[in-house]
């Protein structure tokens, strides 16, 4: 994300919403669900921050989500969010099952303060959420000429091990963000299977089949209607290495924090009541401690152009680099609003009835 | 890698050779190729150790390439290996063009280190060399109860940008080790593409035809016959996830270290004369700064055993763990020696002949 991206205050064309305004409706809403103010504040502007850049499935559209699990007690509202082994480079925070974004911005802060000291910081957390977009929180080190990493262990296991089929892994994302100087930032933000789940549901809403590729059933045939998705599993990219990936990311997030992998990940959207013990992991790098930044970025610029440029196949008529769709929605969302589809607005109004709250304008 | 594994001395059974007689001969040959003693020792100590894990693409068969181009001036006999940046956490290597062998095993050691202090170590290195697999340098860290990562750029541009017709990203490989109690540590070391492209060698070699999705030619249209691969371009795994992968690798291992990406990387098998500037970066992360070592490998272990066990598709015999194949050749092949298939035997002769020293026995 564009660090120097502001939420402005701004008239949205019709079917969009400024910032400012969807800011301030999260907020109220958490507010109503039992979050402190500033808490309540913090989350709705990383949650519209993700809607800034694209990420409409992991954004505001989760926010009926967020207030059910609040509201039955499956999230604390109010955490004592504390760093349990600090190390010069090396932290474990508990967030005492808090919202995940306000657990990750509290270990992304640190990561980047280890980073400025020693050249690395990596903080993983035990005790967490679902966070929203893993760009949120690996494009945070960018504004100090940092490299980002980010592990997380997915909120379900959708994904059986090669071979099996009992799904006992995540779509566990992983994310780089690489900072350029005058091309957008390289964000690379990528679960390890060939679909996410959330493109999984939206065909199901549609009623629309899926590719072959992208599920199979538990004899490991195509599984094509995606209103059976339940009696399958996800493929992963590569085969056995989308499947290694999973599983590495699962240790580093997870087992390494304490946090729940395999059978002890439960499924959040069902079992609203219960703490999740989400693990994630972020890590900075200080590009300094390798190379003058403003070299660095003038290369990552070059290489960048030297992509965009190269010969196409046939049909193809450009090369993207991996977030640069994403900074091309943020510069619209940000000069013209956020798109509130139909079913958007209907669950936000839901939220509002709910919380007996004002709806957004 | 087991870090218990020694190179025995023992009587290997026909068509297979001894640890010992094979490290003594790719180390004599080094020195009649002008490595001095210590470090050609060194060097085949880790090649042999890759073909004892069943690296067999990456071990001793690569010693006529490196002979090549180590007499032809490519590689530098005698490099000043040296610390150009020194932070509490991180460090850049600068391998003045050494076997890359010799680079990465000091860059790894200094990683372990500056993780002992401060929790994590990574170390990028720039004029560096092809190092062999992953495995030998990702599993160092697991007998300091750490973990280990590690990123390359590959020594040959073999990939291009998803959509595009130009290979300007390499096979760039990602590993990850994790060390477990009584079960082998899982080592995930994996390229991001769908076939390494010594796989396709092999196919060429063996007139035997590709199967569809391993390359498409320069129309995008799959290419199945291996003797065209000149013609055409290995596909990512998971489209464009694939291509991002070795993108960030590139920057990761690359860029940041100021090592050749891109257009500057050169073809290491034509241009045997010329310095790659191969660049390489591995991270020792402590497992104490976070949970207790002992803890941790038992959890791994409890993991690692819900998944072997977990319910198979059908026609499966067994799930297997990242590495799990590797650890159980290697405990094979420190027992009865590793195979020296006749193409193997055959082009190791022609370097004894090359060099004027007694062939292996």
């Amino acid at each position: 994300m564009d660090q120097n991206a502001t939420i402005k205050e701004m008239a949205a064309p019709e079917g969009r919403v400024s910032p400012a305004q969807l800011v301030d409706f999260v907020a109220r809403a958490f507010v109503a669900a039992g979050l402190p103010q500033p808490d309540a504040q913090t989350v709705a502007g990383l949650m519209v921050q993700a809607d800034l850049r694209g990420s409409d499935t992991h954004g505001v559209i989760r926010l009926p989500l967020y207030v059910r699990r609040l509201r039955a007690g499956g999230i604390n509202v109010k955490p004592n969010i504390c760093v349990l082994n600090d190390r010069a480079s090396a932290a474990l925070i508990d967030g005492d099952n808090g919202m995940g974004h306000l657990v990750m911005r509290r270990a992304t802060e640190l990561a980047i303060e280890k980073a400025k000291v020693t050249g690395v910081g990596w903080v993983g957390v035990r005790m967490s959420n679902h966070a929203g977009p893993a760009a949120l929180y690996v494009t945070m080190p960018l504004a100090h000429d940092m490299v980002g990493l980010y592990f997380a262990v997915g909120s379900n296991n959708h994904l059986p091990p090669w071979g099996g089929s009992e799904s006992l892994l995540g779509t566990n994302p992983m994310a780089v963000a690489v900072p350029a100087l005058e091309e957008p930032p390289i964000v690379l933000d990528m679960a390890p299977t060939v679909a996410a789940y959330g493109k999984v549901r939206l065909k199901a809403q549609r009623g629309e089949a899926m590719p072959v590729g992208w599920m199979i059933d538990r004899e490991g045939k195509p599984l094509t209607d995606a209103k059976r998705a339940d009696e399958g599993h996800l493929l992963p990219i590569g085969d056995y290495k989308g499947y290694g990936l999973s599983l590495i990311i699962a240790l580093l997030a997870g087992a390494l924090n304490r946090a729940a992998v395999g059978r002890e990940v439960i499924d959040f959207v069902k079992e609203t009541g219960k703490a999740t013990n989400t693990g994630q992991a972020i890590m900075a790098v200080s590009i300094e401690a390798f190379v003058p930044p403003a070299e660095f970025k003038k290369t990552v610029d070059g290489f960048v152009r030297d992509i965009r440029q190269s010969k196409r196949l046939p049909g193809v008529e450009r090369i993207w680099l991996p977030g640069e769709q994403s900074h091309a929605k943020q510069l619209d969302r940000n000069a013209h609003g956020i798109p509130t589809p139909k079913a958007l607005r209907e669950s936000l109004d839901a939220v509002a009835r709910e919380l007996k709250i004002a709806p957004l304008n």
